[in-house]
């Protein structure tokens, strides 16, 4: 634990911006065959009926908020001579509040479900709800007044926080209206994620991870120039590496910072990735300087995992993410993470570096290139390959294409093949589409990428997306690894890069 | 309302005393024919063990407290990357932590009972329970981690607090120790139910009634000396009088003070009966002064129900309380309490009172007397009858005795006329136990009042209970009239009074 760099991280700590949020609507639920629907929404007048034991009402407050519940509560019919006892749900999609909590078995921790049991021994009163809650959806349930009374709330209501406020995002140009819309559920993902940290996703994990923390300080740079907020995230990781001087995928900031035991190879990577958007979006050479080492650190630990070929050594452990694919061989993308760094810390070590790291990077990159070329990729196939068995995967591509271990114009037809051959190891995560869109753009294929933003993003917006979601299987809207939807993170980070593409690529907004 | 009535109420408030208990023991719950029995007793650590989703751990604070739970949790095994999902139950008796709370489908209001649910979000952590709990036995279960960790609980305990502290109270002189056990769960049943007003039960209620409070402060006259307690509870009720002046039958104190709807005609009357004994314990004329005209309205509005033959009228509602006996006719017995309410007043009348007033009240005595002995009492069966069907039922004849209807010697042949008769409808509460042990000490019959209490306070005892209950039926101690023991209070005001009977009546304490 490095006390300087968590001083500094500290110090780029700002207040939240908070915004006070009603529920528009109230409705009920009901359960089709599709799934669960709001039926019979009304205007919600701002006070409830007389509420009895076993009477719920469902709210919406209109769309995706992050903050902390209120109300006041009200006796009425006579004294409350016991405390009335609620059940509070909060969701971000149907489903959440559709489903009873007590039905969940699935792997995650049941911890994460938005659910609250509240006693009111005094009333009236006004309620803060203590945790902090990621919904669109509200329902109250009464478990129990006494026969005496019936209770009503009132002052329902939400502020809500995060470190940016919309009216700050840099305006998006385009005349097309969805993609616009796209825009907008973009630009209310990365500012419900952007809180004290950049979290993957309010709902649930509410980590600091720098595989997220990339994709947003990407698009935050773009859009509400959250450079603080990137700074003190990157003094995070820094000032909790490990003996060996290695970040973890993930850190903890309560109740004080602390880093988690995960280390994975590609995200350790990112932290040079991070560092080098960093400078490029602030020429902030304080920063750059109190963390090139940290950077350089990462390099030299994935360094040490080539092979005499110059290949990154494949590993049985779960050693690399890349996405959520258990069938996934990650050794061809780990390569490429690898070599892209190499090349950022190129760029980073000309200024903050040593004479002496230059030239190990520059061996490095030569080596690693020469690993991707001759070993991994396939003369015939014309396609990468991963692993002992060869596997050939759309990552694999994805990520040798960014690494631009080919030239562009050879990358290109490297892409097209993949979508024609279409290898049966594919894509999961919005988060590994984004790469897929990126390298796409990187080689020209605008048409292409713009296509699928329109399906892959466009999917989740038809299917009625306020944030972008974790997880998105257009054949299956609801599919969830986890036993069950309701615990899926419907705003998550590494979802929100839209809104970065749309400002980095301008001629994805204009007319075709 | 009254202000300047409510303004001394809050003048009297004072801070509790506290005190910190742990727990002592921690063991295994086993279910039997003969309820929940605690196995595997083990003094506790201190610390507990790894605990992982779906353990569960029981804690025995060794005896009954009233206050705030509160405990430290840290995470076991890895870091925290899911909130901890706990369940905490606390209960008076064992089958409250024995039985799922989910499974009470009493007639009262399922608020009450002493259920927590806990989301721990940033590990480690102390927690501080809102609620206050009255309890002996504690039930935490984890309802979920993740799979990275457990949780261990440490600092457990409890911030008990009350109005009053057994230390200050007057010693019991005697070498019994039955009895002296019985004095000692009679004090803190006192000590529980003493907080900012007199509860009835800390658990269950923890309103301020009229009933309950006559029989604690004429307790707490004699042992913990709480006059100003008692003092605070009388300006109260005579603060929140309805529109005709009449008291309620139960006041709540928060969160603002205010009068429950009820109004009982033996309650109302026993404003008198509390200011009578608060004048004879405190000879405080200030106090007295501000309420006399409270209790003498309370007379006239009583005295307005008489009849002409002098009986107070019978009505078909639930209008006056006596007991919980369903089929009491209450009739006899609300004549009883009028005519010891009048000859209290009389008293009061002659410092506090206008020469009018006596008057008035001397006549009233002089008709109910009649009415009781002209119309109420049965000639032939040489008992009291009440109602249009001249029922014959103990309460009629406690009351009839203590308000000296008959001389003494005639009430002492009364009351054992009734013993052998045993009329079939009996008492069914410590309460009206109360009433009928003080009826008999009242005519001289000590012996039998000491049997009484060792076969009903002391079959308590022999239950295993720390404090005394608000029922007890000697043939059926799970007995419940609402649906459940798990929602019983066993710790109630109105059992507490074996410390007073020891105190003002000391031939019950010396060798027979």
């Amino acid at each position: 634990m490095n006390m300087y760099l968590l001083n500094k991280a500290a110090a780029c700590q700002r207040e939240l911006f908070t915004r006070h949020t009603k529920p528009i609507d109230c409705f009920h639920l009901q359960q089709t065959e599709s799934g669960w629907e709001a039926v019979d929404r009304m205007p919600f007048s701002g006070r409830t009926p007389r509420l009895n034991k076993g009477d719920s009402l469902c709210l919406d407050f209109g769309t995706h908020w992050v903050g902390y519940l209120s109300f006041s509560a009200q006796p009425v019919g006579g004294a409350a001579d016991a405390p009335a006892y609620l059940r509070i749900i909060a969701g971000e999609r149907l489903c959440e509040i559709g489903e009873d909590p007590d039905d969940y078995h699935g792997g995650l921790g049941k911890g994460w479900l938005q659910v609250s049991h509240l006693h009111l021994d005094e009333l009236p009163c006004t309620v803060e709800l203590p945790r902090r809650y990621a919904f669109r959806y509200l329902k109250i349930e009464v478990l129990d007044t006494s026969c005496q009374y019936g209770i009503s709330l009132s002052d329902i209501g939400c502020q809500a926080v995060s470190a940016v406020q919309e009216e700050d995002a840099a305006p998006l140009v385009t005349d097309d209206p969805f993609l616009n819309r796209m825009d907008e559920v973009s630009l209310r993902t990365l500012r419900n994620c952007a809180q004290d940290v950049f979290e993957d996703g309010p709902k649930r994990d509410r980590r600091l991870w720098l595989g997220d923390l990339r994709l947003q300080a990407l698009t935050a740079y773009r859009t509400y120039r959250a450079h603080t907020l990137a700074r003190r995230c990157l003094y995070l990781f820094a000032g909790l590496t490990g003996e060996d001087g290695g970040v973890s995928a993930c850190v903890y900031t309560k109740p004080t910072p602390h880093a988690d035991d995960l280390r994975l190879f590609d995200y350790s990577l990112f932290f040079v990735s991070c560092l080098s958007d960093y400078w490029e979006a602030t020429g902030d050479t304080e920063t750059v300087t109190d963390l090139w080492p940290t950077a350089w650190r990462q390099l030299e630990l994935a360094a040490a995992e080539l092979d005499e070929r110059g290949v990154i050594r494949d590993k049985d452990t779960w050693w690399c993410f890349l996405d959520w694919n258990d069938d996934l061989n990650k050794q061809a993308g780990a390569q490429g993470v690898f070599i892209m760094a190499v090349r950022q810390g190129l760029l980073l070590s000309k200024r903050f570096g040593t004479p002496e790291q230059q030239d190990r990077l520059n061996g490095w990159l030569e080596i690693a290139l020469k690993g991707s070329r001759q070993v991994l990729w396939d003369k015939h196939l014309h396609l990468f390959v991963s692993g002992q068995n060869r596997q050939i995967s759309w990552a694999s591509q994805v990520w040798q294409v960014l690494a631009e271990v080919w030239p562009t114009e050879e990358s290109r037809e490297l892409l097209l093949r993949t979508v024609e051959q279409a290898p049966a190891v594919g894509m999961v995560t919005p988060y590994m589409f984004h790469h897929w869109v990126e390298a796409l753009l990187s080689v020209g294929l605008t048409d292409l990428a713009k296509q699928e933003l329109r399906r892959y993003w466009g999917g989740m917006l038809k299917a009625g997306a306020d944030c972008f979601w974790e997880l998105y299987d257009p054949t299956d809207p609801d599919r969830s690894p986890y036993g069950s939807p309701v615990i899926n993170s419907c705003c998550h980070a590494w979802s929100c890069t839209p809104a970065y593409f749309f400002r980095r690529y301008p001629e994805l907004t204009e007319n075709s």
